[in-house]
């Protein structure tokens, strides 16, 4: 990170905001997640996938009915579709959710991570027992060229998407500096390809349910190099949904409760050229940082070697985006992430399996349901649930990682099998 | 409210959310409240506006800077401007809030008393100690015509707006309907009217600072009869923001912290044609009971014979919207909010003051920023230091009522100068 006075003033603020190690109030559990298929879906609304993902939740719990929600939060940022103000009206009329409260967020790409994170804190603060995060996008209803137009708002608007940097253009300056910096390369990005392509396969609610070849990686389009077609998570349609309650009653609703350990969130400046760290996303550092501090580590327990954390979603929108995540969490030292890679570390049977459910890459990336839908992997992770092929055995500890824009937000979750999954972890 | 199973499915989950008695795990206190001018901005930005109510805010409470903010929501509906994703970035940006979490929420008119309730579980929930709820609009950028089409997606849009019904339709339909089953008449309409406006004579913050005549309300154009020009809030730019803190730490920020009692929502149908009541609010009556419960009081308690609630504040968005609330929030008995009228109960001066700042009628209504403009003069009146003319000597109890869309989401808080104020005023 570039040593500049206000580097050191933001870098003081993270660490103060990591000294204060917010606790909740009441601890909240997770019991029930749920997820349409990613896909096209052109003859089917926002509001009926998001039906159809609610009641996959409320499924996978019992005793909690549509009528049993006491506050939802939907994330939806309303891209290609018709937007409209009055968002969680026209949804909660939908879902027959009247008369309880429903409200909705938009943090970008990030958005339904920030939805979570809302209902988290009505369940912790003694607002709701049975709150609701969810998250719908469709972005097929309109042509391509309109949606990375739209998209390219969540960007800065006025220095840097107004001269036509879209959201691969960030990503490929990233790339180029990390290779320039790090030494990093191309076949890097591809083995992290393969690999979500690959747990993708295992995954039957992914849109690219299939594996791909180093053939096909280097011969794809190119998009905004060093960014090919095979780099770049694709559009999808998609809803999820993640029911909350408080600890203390979770085992009312399931079998297999998971904890919420840790919900942190940071931002950064919306233009990357105002940013401190060109070879890294430094919100994510920040956030994990925060984290960490939430749950009683060090950034240092997160690294890959300690075995604290089991199994991790982050948000690769690009192949490169996370490359850099392994870093900018700890998992690997900043600079070394590709030497992870090329040691199998995020593979799954490697260190510490990242993105199992195939990723923004494989899975696809409906922007509003990212956060949820890695939530709902976790949580099915450490209920020891996912296919065998992918599934990390005796996982406790998971880490989720769901990023804004070029980077401006970025929202840091943990969950544990246990509350005190964590301490446990590092005892050993 | 007609006798539907549906409207006994509704009112009997309102009844068990109100049992649940919902209250905070850490109570919480408003130390800072700040707004611009409500008018036309036609020379500033919509961040620039924020910007001024933040430090207005801040400058309001002692002992805390931009960087002591450990949450901000961000209340921002974009109606008339450029319309982005990651608003919260693009806002936190330009406050220089970061490395902090921003987030934005969007619920129509109520859109930042949703952001304060988001902030108060944030604070309540101990996910954060400094939390800021803000609310910003322009309205004035594009053509009027414009912005009643987008306003009129707070609507139903496949079976109302797209048929014609704009906002002022909606309640030309409750006005006639309450006329019709209850006798109310444009008399009362005309007095709420001319009251809204004598009050924001006294507030230096209001849109329109003057008073109106009979003749000018009685004369004023045609625009869905029975709602003329007066009987409607203006289009309006403005900024708002509240710092809310744990109860325990507000004397640290002022003398004069303010508590945060119940914070309710509900929501209704979006389409008007489905809901139970066509002479009121329904979803004002549900989270009013809902808050009621919160606070340990009946709903006739809210009756202004009792004297618990000292002064209100209600979204008059259209004249009959405030006459019908008076009735919705139980202050007055439902079909008799017009006789309470002609007891100048509403009046300063009167059974409990109702507006005093001038309503969204007088003040203006940037539809993000009203909840927290609402929830600004609430905590000015229970310090004692609204303009001596309109200021309800020794106020205790505060209620704040503000609507999205045509009633489909409502939330109502209630503050008091103490934790216990409601039980004081209950004992007496």
């Amino acid at each position: 990170m570039a040593s500049t006075p206000d580097c050191y003033r933001i870098k003081r603020e993270v660490n103060k905001m990591a000294a204060k190690k917010f606790g909740f109030k009441r601890n909240v559990a997770i019991v029930g997640v749920g997820q349409t298929r990613f896909d096209r879906h052109f003859t089917r609304s926002s509001p009926d996938l998001l039906a159809e993902a609610l009641l996959v939740a409320l499924d996978d719990c019992n005793n909690i009915e549509p009528k049993d929600i006491d506050e939802h939060v939907l994330g939806y940022c309303g891209l290609g579709s018709l937007y409209i103000a009055n968002v969680a009206g026209y949804f909660g009329d939908y879902l027959g959710l009247m008369p309880k409260p429903m409200s909705r967020t938009e943090n970008a790409c990030a958005t339904s991570s920030y939805a979570l994170r809302l209902t988290i804190a009505l369940v912790a603060s003694g607002m709701a027992d049975i709150g609701v995060a969810s998250g719908v996008e469709k972005m097929y209803e309109v042509g391509t060229s309109q949606i990375l137009y739209e998209m390219s708002r969540g960007g800065d608007t006025e220095f840097e998407s107004y001269y036509g940097v879209t959201f691969a253009g960030h990503y490929a300056f990233l790339a180029s500096r990390h290779f320039h910096e790090y030494g990093s390369s191309k076949k890097h990005l591809c083995k992290i390809a393969m690999k979500n392509h690959a747990n993708a396969v295992y995954n039957p609610m992914a849109q690219f349910q299939r594996a791909i070849t180093e053939d096909q990686y280097y011969g794809a389009l190119p998009v905004a190099m060093p960014m090919q077609m095979l780099d770049c998570c694709p559009l999808t349609d998609g809803a999820g949904a993640i029911i909350v309650v408080p600890a203390e009653d979770a085992k009312k609703y399931t079998d297999t409760p998971v904890y919420v350990l840790a919900s942190a969130a940071a931002t950064a400046s919306l233009c990357t050229f105002r940013r401190h760290e060109t070879a890294g996303i430094e919100a994510a550092t920040f956030a994990s940082d925060m984290a960490y501090a939430q749950v009683g580590m060090k950034r240092e327990d997160a690294h890959h070697t300690k075995k604290v954390i089991d199994v991790v979603e982050v948000h690769d929108c690009f192949t490169i985006a996370e490359l850099s995540a392994y870093g900018d969490l700890g998992l690997a030292k900043k600079g070394e992430e590709h030497l992870w890679v090329e040691r199998d570390g995020p593979m799954v049977g490697g260190d510490i399996p990242v993105n199992p459910d195939g990723g923004l890459k494989a899975k696809g990336h409906p922007v509003s349901t990212t956060g949820v839908s890695q939530a709902r992997t976790l949580v099915r992770q450490l209920r020891g649930e996912d296919d065998p092929h992918v599934q990390v055995p005796g996982a406790e500890v998971g880490l989720q990682h769901n990023v804004g824009g070029s980077g401006t937000a970025v929202a840091v979750h943990m969950y544990g099998r246990d509350l005190d999954s964590v301490q446990k972890k590092l005892k050993k």
